[in-house]
């Protein structure tokens, strides 16, 4: 038996001002540090839970709150991974708009049809030039992702660098975003194209899986 | 022409209460906090300085340093490593005592031959069993080093992962310890035996080295 933690990111500003941010780099507001800080207490409650490994992305609300629950956790001396491949959903042209004046331009079901659909693509948004993508393993960066193209990238890094661990019997903790961890919570779990547009990952609220030698799921707890 | 930044920890609570720390792990006091938060900014004001990657200790007051810097000069997202080979020296049986209270036990000439003299060892302290050092590299945790055996254990890790990125023209930044930096900045500065007694690394001041294609430095400036 081993664990597998998922956390989602504490509120960002993005969230707080109802705004589609994806791969925009906001920081985290002071309500997300302090729930970033409560899941790290969560976590440091947690028996037996011995990871070798923390992942994340590279946007910052993601690394603010690793960073935070490795401190309040204890576990401040594991290696870090930031990867791309944890960002965000990117939204393309969504990206940094208001989401309720989205509704005005484009229509309440486009809409719900871009957030929603499986395999739904957003308009392409402006190609994003930061020096944090300098390195990554990519020609080209997406310019708009459904959440398929998102778990597409992200698989990838799950089954070479967490499954791997886990298969080793080493407990992990992921650190990511709401889309993002959709995507991989979809595949953990078997759910279907129609019923994923269901699953809400709240902020900063351990997700913790007991997974068998075969990584099947014995056990689901979400924790707040 | 590269830039190589040397940044000491901010104030820990061991700093506080005149303690031997090596190491124990503590973390740092507000005073240290904001030391970091301001290093971090004098870091972000630094004209043309692109790490691509921190390197810091498996110590947490290190590691919290790291991370306060990275966040307030906008260098979150870079990858980052956390090594024993970075630790601060390991003061054997004097870890955790008093200053003022070893020079009562020892004797002010022994305890100044230990702190200063380059091959001096301190006597051997209890060995150090923590889950963190699980994975390191090396087959007994030392129970005692000289500033000597520090560089020998640091050195390896500055030329396999900070010097090959030198020379490759990409900065680097360092966030370790007040004695793991002497022994670098010994082999670097080409200091001798002697003269390093006369070194001091101040808390939270940042170091920044530009070198030549050679390494050699062109250039020292701490900023404050």
């Amino acid at each position: 038996m081993v664990k597998l933690v998922l956390v989602r990111h504490g509120e960002s500003t993005a969230n707080s001002a109802n705004i589609y941010t994806g791969w925009n780099d906001v920081a985290l507001t002071k309500k997300g540090r302090m729930q970033a800080e409560n899941a790290g207490q969560l976590i440091n409650q947690l028996a037996d839970f011995k990871p070798t490994r923390l992942h994340t992305s590279i946007l910052s609300r993601a690394i603010e709150t690793a960073n935070i629950i490795a401190d309040v956790s204890n576990f401040l001396y594991l290696p870090i991974t930031k990867t791309w491949r944890l960002n965000e959903r990117n939204y393309g042209k969504l990206r940094g708009l208001n989401k309720d004046l989205s509704r005005q331009i484009y229509g309440e079901q486009q809409i719900l049809k871009w957030r929603r659909g499986f395999y739904a693509v957003p308009p392409k948004g402006k190609p994003i030039i930061d020096r944090r993508y300098h390195n990554c393993d990519f020609a080209h960066l997406p310019q708009a992702e459904s959440l398929y193209q998102t778990q597409q990238r992200l698989l990838p890094y799950y089954y070479n660098q967490i499954a791997s661990r886990l298969a080793k019997a080493e407990d992990q903790l992921v650190v990511a975003h709401g889309s993002s961890l959709r995507a991989l919570i979809k595949q953990l779990e078997k759910i279907t194209d129609q019923e994923i547009v269901n699953l809400e990952v709240p902020n900063a609220e351990p997700i913790v899986y007991t997974l068998d030698d075969q990584l099947e799921i014995i056990d689901k707890k979400i924790l707040s």
